[in-house]
């Protein structure tokens, strides 16, 4: 149990991420009334002791309600006759309502506050952990983890100390997240063991959760029933497979009532799956979450399904077509307890993609939308690349056209995304890259946020109102995204990254690889023809209007002509430019933005803390020296191939 | 001690490489008389009780003797009245010429044996040994290793049963090794504790190995003087730092009376050197050399130093330059006991590359001509390649031309090369390469034997005398090196392996690289320009008459075109055909021969024992997909960078 979190004070060594002590200061000395009784409003109660509040029974200044106005999750807040006043519709609009107090500061006890109410937009706000029990020689604890070990896990156990785990808990439900995935989707032989011998130790994970209203989830193995049950089958339609997994999940609720559900990547980059015994996915999907159902446990189950063994010298298979292949003609088949969670685009986390035509196509399933907090692909927390900008235009993509609904609106299960954190004193490595934790919180609440607002609430809270330090942050954060595009594969066409570490530039690294990632760049032009008429025929699993505009050149997004067209290196981009020198100036420019950042840092020595400053400087060299190499090498290589030398004369052949 | 190691059986598990009991059946039955005293003529008297022959006082059939005719190694082989006769210069001599009785075979007893005296060309023939006593995450336990762990070490330790090293030691006699170097030239922390805290670890490998006439060498870090010792410098001009290493050798000389010496990479990929100082090389080597030279030990300093930090777009700065700019210089600052250890190319034992100049350069100095059996970039012994015939090339090369001295007479060091054992079954991972260990022995001990009759030596030691077989491994392995050259990178340029792993084409895989491995491919031509007149100078550290050969496009060897000049690719070579056709041409041809191995070795099922068989196939049917593999990427990578088509039309754009 989480005992009095409330009042344990954070080693010096760890960073407080965005709730430091002062960002509950406007609060300290003011009266408080939290009404209602349960385990959530006790979890209120402490944060408003842990804030210096006294506790009154009338005329308190603030006053925290649960009652059954609205949703669970939402709460109203309004002011009248000097009291502010939170109304929730259940004990998590409470925690909720208190954490929207917090973010307000001051402004939340002015006379002038208005009444705004507060809903989630999606009831799932899920956090899944690529961490493992053990140390991969390669992969380290946290597969694709930029922010040292896991959090959860130690040698091999579950860590004994989870004080950690109940501040990152606290963290997460201040900013709206309520499921959290504890282990790697990639299931090893010693985490598969979590679902049943080792259950004792998710047990305790939970309920360091649990007093701030998130539910644990684990990654399991389709496997399972073989590696850990001892069957000769893990067929979904054997009865035995079918018994197995009811025993499992019973257990599993026996010990942890309030557990999430299952998630499973099956058939999938080599993890096992219901392919094997000519079952389909739905069928695999329906196993497992008919275990579930009696409990009402959910099963998040990937979509991230591609054939990592293809022929480069075979132009015709398209890894992005993979996804809607498997699982358009799946829709309708699926249990009301299954999710199927929907890599944002059809390739990777790349930082351009076209939104994956799944969503839209799939009505008649639970959708869960997959980001990656962790920058996998988009600087590894060594780059300071603000990424709530990008998941802004995903969520707000109309698959249907501009008079259809968003993407945001259209994921019925929900938000899940990787999470960025890990035993670094700054949680995140890169001290900038808590700010991307803090907007994908914010933004599975609610996708209309503005990523500008986002980050001007995660720099006050984290270190206060400083409106220089704001500006500063802001004009290195703003466009970074767009930023780290600029630098890296143009135009959509996406890797060009190192192999295995996806780290750093390596034109060439996946071009004759078994992983479908190519750019087919040769002497006269680059990119990958998509279109119905001549290529693949990727563009027609959109709904119109974007099949039709995603196929034509004359309708085609700039920023991402090459990931649909394979074009000469001197056509023209609507901007005007053409391919070739769009390559060198977005180049160029992007390389010396990250010089502007560092100069803008600079100006900031003595208003962030030095820890801080210093981790940042550091980090930010290293952005300078890869962005530097990223845009010589990408330059060089399209030099080389095309001929055609820079208009500016900046390239080294 | 090796105690009765010759009455020992081999466990099943383990392949008796090229030294069956079948390959002493001659010897069986026959009477022998083994005359003097000394360690190995006791061990010449096991082999012969090993091999069932009757020890007689007079009228032996076979007489081995050692007296002072001749060198210590050497010996002579005669008949008369029906005894075949030894007579060796010592006792090594004695050991040695058993052994080639034992090649001999029948032979040995023919009326008509020839009188055939034998000396080895160096006195100096040494294994290097890149193993590890831990075993590193991604290297693994043995560097470059590709047959498993390491027979020497395991869980940190040496091994406990050292009878497999004995068996080692007992192979490598029969082919004239008489020094190993028993740890990886990277030495790590745990390894670096050899030299001191476990020398008496060190004492039982260096027991295993004297009865076979092999003395033990130790590779050592530059800074342990620092890291083992506690002092604060390893500066080599320190009198602290001189006094801790002669302490240091005198407790191993303590320790092991015949000790060989030490192998040291210093100021080499990141390992420490004299340069931290501002001392050179020649100061470095000899700090060291000084306190060995008491002892009579040997210092073996690797010459392969140069910037691993390059910048790509540099197109100035030359790897290959390094060395020779590094040590010409040094000529004659080197102590008599220092040996200088160059590998043979200036770059890193590519399957071509022209002989290193170092070698004609350094006169006054004992250069080791160092060769790698390990198949690092050679197919990594998954790959039937041959490497007797690249070595012949290299050790007849004649660096001041043709009436000039061949290099296997100017390396006054002797020959030293990269083990390629490991505890893999078949000792070398493909059954076959254990020809590269045979050869290399033999080639060391006589560099004029031709490699086709070391061959033949090989396959009928190992397999027996069965013709079919013969001539099925020979059409195999004869041209293997020259296949493997063919399907790989082109015209001598080199590289185009994976990074890191170095198995398998990536053509551009280090061409943005800081490790200064280049090909320049542009859309009009390929090549390293590394000539006087206009590239790097390197042509230029040559002697005459090849400085002048290499720097004229009228005179450079074909193989080497592309090592030494930046062509068009539709540049005629000297065959007449286009450079852009020869790689169209080489490679298609290259991956077909493999086709042809694969045909004869099926043929050769059921005259091989079935294990060998299989574990060829196997491994064949991996070098198909290899080498078709790098066929097409290569290929394709110039038809895309070139537009020049195939003119036969066989390659995939």
């Amino acid at each position: 149990m989480t005992g009095d979190a409330g009042t344990r004070v954070a080693p010096p060594a760890e960073h407080a991420m965005w709730l430091p002590d002062a960002a509950t200061a406007h609060l300290s000395g003011r009266s408080v009334a939290v009404r209602g009784a349960g385990a959530l409003l006790d979890t209120v109660r402490r944060e408003a002791q842990r804030a210096g509040m006294t506790f009154v029974d009338a005329g308190a200044q603030l006053v925290v309600e649960a009652s059954a106005a609205t949703g669970p999750e939402a709460f109203e807040i309004s002011r009248a006759d000097g009291t502010t006043r939170v109304r929730a519709g259940g004990e998590a609009g409470a925690l909720y309502g208190w954490f929207h107090i917090v973010r307000l500061g001051a402004a939340a006890f002015a006379d002038d506050l208005p009444t705004t109410t507060h809903e989630p937009q999606h009831a799932l706000r899920m956090l899944d952990h690529w961490d493992n029990l053990d140390v991969h020689p390669v992969m380290g604890q946290v597969e694709r983890g930029y922010a040292g070990g896991s959090i959860f896990f130690e040698g091999g156990r579950v860590r004994g100390d989870l004080s950690r785990v109940e501040r990152y808990a606290r963290l997460l439900a201040s900013i709206g997240v309520n499921r959290v995935g504890l282990n790697n989707v990639n299931v090893h032989r010693r985490e598969a063991r979590l679902l049943t011998d080792d259950i004792g130790e998710v047990v305790r994970l939970a309920e360091a959760y649990r007093p701030w209203g998130i539910r644990v989830h684990l990654s399991v193995s389709f496997a399972a029933p073989i590696t850990l049950g001892g069957l000769d089958t893990a067929d979904p339609f054997d009865a035995d497979v079918q018994r197995w997994w009811a025993d499992a999940v019973d257990r599993v609720y026996a010990a942890i009532p309030d557990f999430g559900g299952f998630v499973v990547k099956a058939d999938s980059e080599g993890q096992p799956g219901p392919f094997a015994y000519g079952r389909d996915h739905a069928d695999g999907a329906n196993l497992l979450a008919r275990a579930l159902a009696p409990h009402r446990g959910l099963l998040h189950w990937r979509a991230f399904v591609y054939n990592h063994q293809q022929d480069w010298r075979d132009r015709r298979t398209d890894r992005a077509r993979a996804a809607y292949d498997h699982f358009a003609p799946l829709d309708g088949r699926f249990d009301d307890n299954v999710i199927l969670q929907v890599k944002y685009g059809p390739m990777d986390f790349q930082p351009r993609e076209p939104v994956s035509p799944v969503i839209p196509a799939m009505r008649q399933t639970a959708v869960a939308l997959e980001l990656q907090v962790t920058q996998e692909y988009t600087g590894q927390q060594r780059h300071a690349v603000y990424l709530a900008p990008q998941w802004r235009e995903i969520l707000g993509f109309a698959p249907f056209g501009d008079d259809g609904p968003a993407l945001a609106d259209l994921v019925r299960g929900g938000i899940a995304a990787v999470s960025n954190v890990g035993d670094d004193p700054f949680w995140t490595g890169h001290p900038l890259a808590q700010a991307n934790l803090y907007a994908y919180g914010r933004l599975a609440w609610d996708a209309r946020l503005h990523p500008g607002a986002i980050l001007d609430e995660w720099i006050a809270l984290t270190f206060g109102h400083d409106q220089a330090l704001r500006r500063g942050i802001r004009s290195i954060l703003d466009d970074s995204w767009r930023t780290y595009e600029a630098y890296t594969a143009p135009l959509g066409v996406g890797f060009m990254v190192t192999p295995g570490s996806h780290y750093g530039p390596s034109v060439d690294g996946y071009e004759y690889s078994p992983w479908g990632t190519y750019h087919f760049a040769d002497r006269d032009g680059v990119g990958v023809d998509r279109t119905v008429a001549t290529g693949t025929g990727y563009a027609g699993q959109y709904p119109s209007p974007w099949r039709e505009r995603y196929e034509s050149l004359e309708t085609v997004p700039d920023e991402l002509l090459l990931f649909f067209h394979h074009v000469p290196y001197t056509h023209r981009l609507r901007s005007g430019a053409t391919v070739i020198q769009h390559i060198y100036d977005t180049h160029a420019d992007g390389a010396a933005a990250v010089d502007r950042m560092i100069a803008e840092w600079d100006l900031l020595d003595g208003r962030v803390p030095s820890d801080v400053f210093a981790r940042v400087r550091g980090l930010l060299a290293e952005q300078q020296r890869s962005a530097r190499e990223w845009r010589d090498q990408v330059c060089t290589y399209f030099w080389r191939k095309s001929g055609i030398p820079d208009a500016a004369g900046r390239v080294i052949p």
